[in-house]
């Protein structure tokens, strides 16, 4: 049901543990497959993105510059509509493309695809934060010429992304350089694929003005819809010692700056383009302005210190979220990549959301899921609370259309939208989109999960109760006391991550977040002191009694449990269903949704994600390691992974219940879903959640982290080809560094307060005089019970106040 | 839940048995809600429908002109798509107007609303088949007119509708009179509802020509999309003895025929107007060389034979389905109100299917459902065989796209669109759309009613069995035999006839009725002679054992039963479900479905139209009266109605059960669901299958007709203010009329071979010697079990060749 790898090969993609390099232009990967390339050397930092396009500005997949939270409304149109669908839709916008500078020899245009290339180097340099390219080739009369570009998107300067352009012709020839700052549009969608983006097909970018001048030009524009407004521009640094003139000239499309160099063998001709971007709602700020000033800025600045802050940034990241794998070095360039990718999607989030594929393509819309909470956020808590803390804080100004939503629903309390980037829903089928309630329960877990890791009381206070609050009455609202269920409280007509089986009842994976969600908001009310109690009350109307009606919603919650397959039912009427005909179903056949009427995968017992044992992995505490392994073996064969958020989860759960071969297959599905292609749709965009899945199975998986009830604990183990695995946490303040060996695991407290640890179930404790504690690593993975391994009490996480 | 009656004023609209008169010309009614009257006065023969529109065109709620198969495609666009979601819809087009006639006297236009009045009646007269106005007003300048109009489409010559317009001036006036055949677009849709439907945005009819001169214009039109022809055209005839002259006039939008009048007091202008419609898929016929030889026909015929040919027409109509009501004149109005529109709607329907609101309006497209096989076949089938043969022969045109639907979705056999004008699915929501593949076991079903009733085995040798086959394979494609449920077959994710809960898991209707056509598939097939059965086999590949597997899983198929409850569950999860607050819910929230998001509905106890409650009345030899009453008690007060399809039903298993008081008052719901415009949406159009299903509560209720197995069985009784129900039925060729009185019901055989019916039980032999026979109208409906009761094997309909 895995996709056979499409990995680009080894001889064009060499390993190398801090870099992707493709040291050829292959027409086969680069000229058929440019989208595929255009996700994998992508560059942002989570608040402006630009797609790996070559510098001549093509082939091109999609010339995608994108700004976090900058889109466009579109209506929502449906053969038949009912009440409480969402009529309006958000898509992501392709802003004006910055990164092209095209280049004429002898009034040649140089294009990669025909010209005689004699080098090619492309290099997307992890460690540094930076694209470069390097190429070499002959024109039609034979000139020689050297080119290097080095491209970023500042980590340091958010609005600001830069290319360094360094041309060296070997004869003397006559170059002109256009530099474009100018609208592209996507190219039309060929395939049928529902999870594409729906581009908005008329002009959306409205010019409200422009300036042009010297090698300048900033633009102005508007939406039409979103309201939105968009300033973005560029600049250039000419360095040459060849004669040349230069001019910048603006139309409705964009600008573009043209320069005219007489060059001169041997003689270099460096430009530097400083592009920068600003979006705010119209009236709100003067972005164009606002943008003018980036540059002026990064102009200041300059090419080299932009580059060493770049380096710093990119240093400080790998410094906290580093994990190092000894004796594989492809998987770790994978894991690298992987890695970066995470850093590139929230580094500089704040105010706005992450992305299904970030920064690096428009699938879904660019719209924010549960993927932020329950598969990147653990990333984020342990490696830059601050950036959790924001993405946190970002659900939290959502709050208000959460309420909205959930009042127009007629329930009470607030549902969060299934995928939004305004806050508003903005899913268009319900059947996957409004019915997985289940992200209310997700962002309350994320929320106690940050605050339990963090310590950071003071946001569950000023924050994270209302939140819970809201979400918990929603919950009690939602659900009811079931008298045919001997009084337990059901929760009826539900999709869970599971979107192969949707609008059922009793989902097992919500109705077991739903129940921590209302545990952990009558906690969390209950911990308050008097002063925000009263602030709560007054915000969001609670009652006296409220809390009590959680918990015996929560104590009384049902969870189905098939005695006789000792498994619970993914729902209530999984387990009668009919199994799928795997047997009959051709490989061209995955995935499923793309070949098969929702009716025919909704009759069957056929998954694209398992929630059950993802449940398990997320309420880990709960459940012995014979109820997983039952559990995993009931639902692991009919997984088809058609979810790219699925073999993430399942390698941590067959790791954890001994299946250890199984668990490295899925990892490394999960670590190249991407680089590999696994899903075939790379080309439009990274899968930002299998990223953080990737590294949840890295640290619970193989580190076997477990972090409920206030405790953090290891059970590491290593894949047979394996001999380290190194990385850091920070925990309450407190940065750990643990080193996980074959016959030894390190623990390190490498600055802050004492810390008690568990390793394989006995307590470590690491204080400033005594910083490091060595133990062996455990020999075998136990398939035996792991109730109580890390959590006293996990089903309310965040309480721990 | 079922809403208050809003039935024009009596002092408008006055008991009459034979007519529907409005006395007025009221603001209020007429000018503020013209949609109402524009569908209770429309007229149509099932080939060619004209909405009740004002002859001056104006005030207009929908100028409709609808020709019966005549649509357009539209692209069906969804928020997110799947596989399998149908790409192209198809709408039901508005055809160019040809019923306006306008008038200008002095110069000033005659317009109801700003005229003063004089005198004023329009009457839809049912045994005549025609619409006249009488009006009588005075000009601003004090001149005085009197206007005789009469309307009609004509049921003899199916392409053609006359208006006689007669005008006689008081005064000597001058008087232009404007006839128009032009296209009126539909006024745009205020209001949110699902139901309605989509009309195409640009203009959707292509001019290819147009003929003018004299009084006649004719005019082709062709669609871009479903690449249908129209030709149509209109042609007069004057008789005045005032000063006149006349001229023809064509624009692309239509032509208009211009008539100068130098009225005189007293002095009669008379002019006739022909309007002929012609539609063909483009290629197959000059349909504008048609529409003219329509035209001349009709010309050649005059209006006062196509009057007095109607007359017959819809005389022989009264002979052959009339139901006489003694004691509630009233009630008796709107039951022959509701019978003429069954015959507007089906009287010359050959080739194509009755839409859900015949020709009287747009909604829902002018698709055809299911309505048609359960709700208005058993009247064809008893009183117009022909047309129930036709009815059921278009379906059977359907199959090869019904197959290639099938194949699409991945099953075996055939599966017929839920709604369709040409064959193709155009359900744009599957959970009420292809969901509902019950809509196949009905037409099965139909099938076998019409064959059983009628004796017609041919139809089922030639294309019945065929159907069968199908559908039969179909069902057990779609359905499995479950180990957890002891080897019964089990059929998960359906739609029943209650869209309230969809996408469910063995729906108690679709099982029964799917059970049904298994074993009737089976049976025909075994009923079949050498010859048919071998070409039967070349028509569909049917293997020799393939018979015996559909009677294994009709043995086997799964219908539940709640012990507790003593209730067949609706499905596997309703009784599961929390009820409906109904105590909570406004008045104004009804019907649910504008107010309330389908996941709320879904979660819930709560029903559109009780499809158990159908099943057993459709099934209804294969329930004792004590189940009907336990089911009737558990579901009725879950129902809300809030579907037109319901209340008949309820009518009918009440009736049965001995609620008498509740089955006349659904009844009277049933009866009066359009001219008292319960649902408030009869402006959009006639609910034909509820006005069908009318007539099933009068002949299956108050008559307690029971026709399965081959047995005509009466259980009859009267509700407390009628003294006598008389109807005729056609039975097998034999013609006999019942008459239920309050002490006797007789029966009597008025053409055709002796015939045994039964008649509360006890057989009743009628012959050409005895042809009448008298027995004891049954003192009181029985709530006693009704098993055996005039059938001996009703789940096998069709099978007593």
């Amino acid at each position: 049901m895995l996709r056979p790898r499409r990995y680009p090969p080894r001889d064009v993609f060499p390993v190398d543990p801090w870099a992707l390099t493709a040291t050829r232009f292959d027409a086969d990967l680069l000229e058929r497959y440019p989208g595929q390339a255009e996700t994998m050397f992508a560059i942002s930092n989570g608040y402006l993105g630009v797609r790996g396009t070559m510098d001549e500005g093509s082939p091109v997949e999609e010339p995608g510059t994108y700004l976090n939270g900058f889109y466009e409304t579109r209506p929502i149109t449906y053969g038949e509509s009912a009440y409480g669908f969402p009529k309006v839709g958000q898509s992501m916008l392709t802003c004006p493309d910055g990164s092209v500078i095209r280049l004429t020899v002898d009034d040649e245009p140089f294009e990669l695809s025909r010209a005689e290339v004699l080098g090619f180097s492309r290099r997307l340099d992890l460690r540094r934060g930076v694209l470069t390219r390097d190429v070499t080739w002959a024109t039609p009369r034979g000139h020689r010429l050297r080119l290097r570009t080095t491209r970023l998107v500042s980590l340091a300067m958010k609005h600001v992304a830069a290319v360094h352009w360094k041309l060296v012709p070997e004869d003397d020839v006559d170059l002109l350089i256009s530099s474009d700052l100018v609208e592209r549009a996507p190219l039309p969608v060929e395939d049928f694929d529902p999870r594409l983006a729906d581009a908005p097909g008329a002009r959306v970018l409205n010019p409200t003005g422009t300036e042009c001048g010297g090698l300048r030009a900033v633009m102005g524009y508007v939406t039409g819809g979103s309201r939105l407004a968009l300033g973005c521009g560029m600049d250039h640094r000419l360095e040459t010692a060849c004669p040349h003139d230069a001019g910048a000239a603006c139309g409705a499309e964009g600008a573009t700056v043209t320069i005219r160099v007489a060059g001169k063998a041997g003689e270099p001709i460096r430009l530097t383009k400083f592009v920068a971007y600003h979006h705010a709602p119209k009236e709100a700020e003067d972005t164009r302005a606002a943008a003018g000033r980036s540059l002026d800025h990064a102009i200041a600045t300059g090419f080299p210190a932009l580059l060493a802050r770049q380096e710093d940034e990119v240093g400080d990241f790998w410094q906290r979220a580093d994990v190092e794998i000894d004796g594989d070095p492809a998987t770790q360039q994978m894991v690298r990549w992987n890695l970066f990718q995470l850093m590139q999607a929230s580094a500089r989030v704040h105010g706005h959301g992450i992305g299904a594929r970030g920064l690096t393509g428009r699938s879904y819309e660019g719209h924010y899921f549960w993927d932020t909470e329950i598969y990147v956020l653990p990333f984020l808590i342990y490696t830059a609370p601050d950036i959790a803390r924001a993405v946190l804080k970002f659900r939290y100004d959502m709050l208000p259309k959460a309420r909205a939503r959930a009042t127009e629903l007629g329930h009470r309390g607030a549902t969060f939208p299934w995928r939004t980037i305004n806050g508003d829903e903005a899913s268009a089928y319900y059947a996957a989109g409004t019915a997985q309630y289940h992200i209310n329960a997700d962002i309350a877990y994320a929320l106690g999960k940050y605050v339990e890791v963090t310590g950071d009381d003071d946001f569950m206070v000023r924050y994270g109760a209302e939140i819970l609050v809201e979400t918990a009455r929603f919950w009690l609202d939602l659900g009811f006391f079931s008298k045919r269920r001997d009084g337990r409280f059901c929760i009826n007509a539900v999709t869970g991550p599971d979107e192969y089986n949707a609008v059922v009842d009793n989902n097992y994976f919500t109705n077991l977040m739903a129940q921590a969600n209302l545990r952990q908001a009558a906690a969390v009310v209950a911990a308050l002191d008097a002063p925000a109690r009263a602030v709560l009350a007054q915000r969001t109307g609670l009652a006296e009694g409220e809390p009590a009606e959680w918990v015996e919603a929560a104590d009384r919650m049902y969870l189905p449990f098939d005695e006789r397959l000792g498994v619970h039912p993914q729902d209530d009427s999984f387990l009668d269903k009919e199994v799928w005909d795997f047997e009959n179903t051709p490989d061209e056949h995955y995935p499923l949704l793309l070949h098969h009427h929702p009716l025919n995968l909704y009759r069957s017992q056929v998954i694209k994600q398992a929630d059950t044992l993802l449940a398990m992995f997320l309420m880990n505490g709960r459940f012995s390691g014979e109820e997983k392994k039952r559990n995993f073996d009931y639902y692991d064969p009919i997984t088809t992974h058609d979810s790219s958020l699925s073999v993430c989860i399942q390698s941590i759960i067959a790791g954890e219940i001994g299946y250890r071969a199984k668990a490295c297959d899925y990892f490394q599905f999960a670590a190249a879903m991407d680089l590999s292609d696994i899903g075939g749709n790379v080309k439009h965009g990274a899968h930002v959640a299998s990223i953080g899945g990737t590294w949840l199975a890295l640290i619970y998986g193989f580190a076997g982290l477990r972090d409920g009830g206030g405790r953090i604990a290891f059970r590491p183990w290593l894949p047979d080809d394996w001999t380290g695995l190194r990385f850091p946490l920070t925990v309450r303040g407190r940065h750990i560094r643990v080193a996980v060996g074959r016959e030894t695991t390190i623990y390190r407290l490498e600055a802050g307060e004492p810390i008690e640890i568990f390793h394989d179930g006995e307590p470590v404790r690491l204080s400033p005089r005594e910083p490091e504690a060595r133990r062996r690593t455990p020999a075998t993975a136990k398939a035996e019970p792991c109730l109580g391994h890390g959590a006293s009490n996990p089903a309310v996480p965040g309480t721990a106040m």
